[in-house]
């Protein structure tokens, strides 16, 4: 299974803590425990050329990782507008974070995704709501983040088609932070965890959610349904007048 | 429309402090404020005759709200079996609180409805997660209760269909605590909050709430479907082969 | 309680038929109705300054319903944009037929909304699918529309928050034809039948459908959730060390 | 992986055209397959003590498959219990055709799982419509059976978590014809095709999709959540008073 982890890579260039935190940049650090697990894993940045999202390399692409934060805005239509038509396809994604203002994941959920937010150094602990979930497996009741940025509710989604996790904060807010969809063939989950200034991808719990998530979102590489105009399938106009009951 | 108050009602005989936050009981308190929000309302209680929930009541109830917590297996099948049939087939139902471990919210979920609890007079906060729904007209973002027992995750339930709020606790835990179902023709909104022991029903948000899903539970007062042999509606066995394109 | 009818207006103008059917156009024989069931109607088209669709039309409009097919690509992304903003702020939204492939409905959905389709002529059957819902009061067990045109399935939506009506074909296929969905506080309901050249408008149930919808949909005109920085509500980094139980 | 199929077996005592369809009953067409695609699989029959489901056995059920039609009732209800509480831990449930109306889906749907049907050698023809489902893998849009019992709307069923096929029948029927649900761990996928008179389960995509369930169904494997009374996690009590902003 390919995966490929886009990174905005700007908070890297910019602070040296989070350097010191992700010193090969929080996809290095992705990349490393996906590549860990099994999986083939491939990175991609903004400031390459097609921000490194080629149709060759979404082509091969299985499941795409998506984190991004500064700059949303210069993330070009067409790079979008290309992910978007592979997922429709068929490749996973996951949205990490602040991902949740790219424009791809905007795209695909027909919201504002806006949220309550807070960089107050507090304490996130995301409790387990669907333990039936392949996502959850090996997990305990709940993960506790020491310190992390927090992101509360009201968050302008459309329902999930599954509630994964609920994080609960010091500062006393909620948020639903492990949420999945499906859009055209493609599975989507959106994980909430991870400010580039704190160890958050080092966490060994936050790495097998992730690591899980990508096995649940990967395609299932079945050919694409057929659209447009359908010849009949039955005899049309050959039926005698409708009967039977329309009670209720 | 007519709501009917059905409650356990022996906390109130045995402990002088839930007397003197609900004078006249939980459902009195709960039928205050549903009679000035305007609705017609009568209680029933456990020691009454079939647990005051004879056929000729429930065919006479639009909404049944639910109290419970002692005294559960008390409560007799075919009671339970009646109100049951009188979901399927349209009526609304409250379930409140410890009102998640009662035979009837058992058999119209499927599920053991087992959770985390705690009582520590600790602070809960219930966050609004679905603003466009008509449960929280009215409502800010969050009702704050200073004092409530806790309800923790997981919580054993279906996905709800509709996921209306969120608690936070003070104690570290969250919980879903506002879960709509449709069973049958019949509308189910479990809603979390109500120790005996807090002044709970007497938040005016807690009334608004309980008041909004009245009205949002009541049935339409349409027929039931039909059921069992069918007579078909179009000829069968006329038509030629099949023809056209099973490709994906 | 406001509505507002958009319709493109386009074959009324080329196609005879089609004004036979529909003297007054789709918007006004969908217009009559909704009077004539206590609303408050207007009426806006295509060809109209910004489509018929100011701010100050939206801003009145409780429920706005749309009908397009020929011109999709004629409607401006700044009046698309403009209607989005209010859905999410609790404008309900009455996509009809051929409106699947509107950019208003894409833009809600995320997905390509594609699906097969046919014109022959032939009966369509919708089957109530969820009988508690209100914008199915009053129906009986199916609508019988003796000539449509057909959609098939695949279609290509997220899956509905709601499945209210599925669609059988003479020819063969089956259709997901009344599906609701909550976007920021809007709701939207999406009803498949209604191609031009076939009186489906003027069909009793159809209407009634309709006019359920409307009542359905109406916001509730509460104030939106707040969004961005929000300062904490509880005090942070007091806490001691976290205890408890991790175990599943 | 595991799996168990219990079978009534009783249509197969009484009938010599079922005993012509599935000489080694209905239980052992589909062992034959399952085991072809690589399933450890034993069968279980009402006959059997403990109708073949004992602690023992369901303890090494990874998947359990049920059929059952005329003997709904000679199930003894010790056996249904056991059944329910292995599902809630885990173990998934296939439940095929007429189960419908078995003692254990009953009890995990919370509903009358009633339906319209009728035996009249009619053509049914399952459309695909979660194509992004591991349980559609490899399938076309559709598959179609020349003959079957038709099962119609309204099926009184929670809605279904995740549907995935919806039945044309030549009658003017359509039904929701496969539906997954969560309960507790496990996972549930409800199957309609499976007359006893016709050969369906040795149409190869009927062996398919139910193949691709029961790898979907499979229990994680992990430990379960715990339930009851919990230590907090945070201090109680030492806070300030709340602050913020509760503005919507």
């Amino acid at each position: 299974m390919k995966v490929t982890i886009w990174n905005e890579n700007r908070h890297e260039q910019r602070n040296e803590n989070v350097r010191k935190i992700y010193p090969e940049g929080l996809h290095g650090t992705i990349q490393y425990f996906l590549q860990r697990d099994g999986f083939t894993v491939n990175t991609a940045t903004l400031d390459e050329e097609e921000h490194g999202l080629s149709e060759a390399v979404l082509n091969e692409t299985d499941v795409l990782i998506w984190w991004g934060h500064l700059a949303h805005d210069e993330v070009r239509d067409e790079v979008v507008q290309r992910v978007y038509e592979r997922v429709l396809e068929g490749m996973g994604l996951i949205v990490l974070h602040s991902g949740h203002f790219s424009k791809i994941f905007k795209k695909l959920m027909g919201t504002s995704c806006d949220l309550k937010w807070r960089e107050a150094n507090e304490k996130e602990r995301l409790w387990v709501v669907d333990p039936a979930h392949p996502i959850t497996k090996g997990l305990g009741s709940y993960i506790t983040l020491e310190q992390e940025e927090m992101y509360g509710e009201h968050f302008d989604i459309p329902a999930p088609d599954e509630l994964i996790f609920v994080s609960w904060f010091e500062g006393g807010e909620v948020f639903r932070s492990g949420c999945t969809y499906k859009r055209g063939k493609g599975k989507i989950f959106y994980f909430r965890p991870g400010h580039e200034t704190y160890p958050t991808y080092h966490h060994p719990d936050i790495q097998r959610t992730i690591s899980n998530s990508v096995k649940w979102a990967a395609g299932l590489g079945s050919a694409m349904p057929t659209y447009g105009h359908a010849e009949p399938l039955e005899p049309i106009g050959a039926k005698t007048n409708s009967k039977g009951d329309n009670k209720r």
